[in-house]
């Protein structure tokens, strides 16, 4: 397979991300690809935030891949800085490649690069197939996440 | 019971909320309140990024609770800005007083006001009682938490 490169989204890489977003069982109730707008105003929310990062993995021009990390400083664990990954999708013709666990390798080399302790995510209780691949790349599933909308 | 207040944790606040971290079960084994100097430089990691907002609550001059709330943006979700909630501890003397909860109600109304659509938090798969609060104060167990120490 051809290469692949993992780089920071641009503005331009946007409607392939949100759909990416939207193809999703969970997504396609909560996106709306057809006006990007709001997204738009997302983008640029992380881009004038130094502590996020949001990825696309690239293969012969094309984007298949999204994840977002962010570094989180704090004071448990003797003042640990933590980087959480959201937003992990990867295109549906690319499942089963391979790219997913490239993704969260590059993830979590990132975050040893910039000094954080600990790796974390959520996943929705009904990804049971998320749940082992994530146990596969060595994450352990420790906690119980609770959201609440607004 | 007399007045609270919940205000942004300052560097003399440390002691306390350091003591308050290792205080607990598992932090116990993680901290180090003999030697603030990791913690003083996390709190200036803290400081330097507007999107962190480490609380303290105080009751009578003494620091008596302390969370940690981190606004995200990203763009799931029609580009959502989260919030996390990390690092909740209530001191030893005022379990049960209800501290928790207004704790936890103050960094819902915060998200609120720096425009969040969702608020999550995780919570070791042992704290049993910490998932019955949060249930009472309307999170949803919905996801499963990974984490993986660098």
């Amino acid at each position: 397979m051809s290469d692949l490169d993992i780089r920071p989204a641009a503005p331009a890489d946007l409607p392939a991300v949100v759909a990416m977003l939207a193809d999703d069982s969970l997504g396609a109730r909560r996106e709306s690809p057809d006006d990007l707008a709001p997204y738009h105003a997302a983008y640029q929310r992380l881009a004038d935030d130094p502590n996020q990062h949001l990825m696309v993995a690239v293969r012969e021009s094309r984007v298949v891949g999204t994840l977002q990390l962010t570094v989180i400083p704090g004071l448990s664990r003797r003042g640990a800085t933590r980087s959480v990954i959201e937003g992990v999708r990867v295109h549906a013709d690319e499942r089963g490649s391979g790219l997913g666990t490239r993704m969260i390798e590059w993830a979590v080399d990132e975050s040893r690069r910039l000094d954080c302790q600990l790796v974390q995510l959520t996943s929705d209780a009904s990804r049971t197939d998320a749940h082992r691949f994530y146990e596969r790349l060595g994450f352990t599933a420790s906690h119980v996440g609770f959201k609440l909308a607004l």
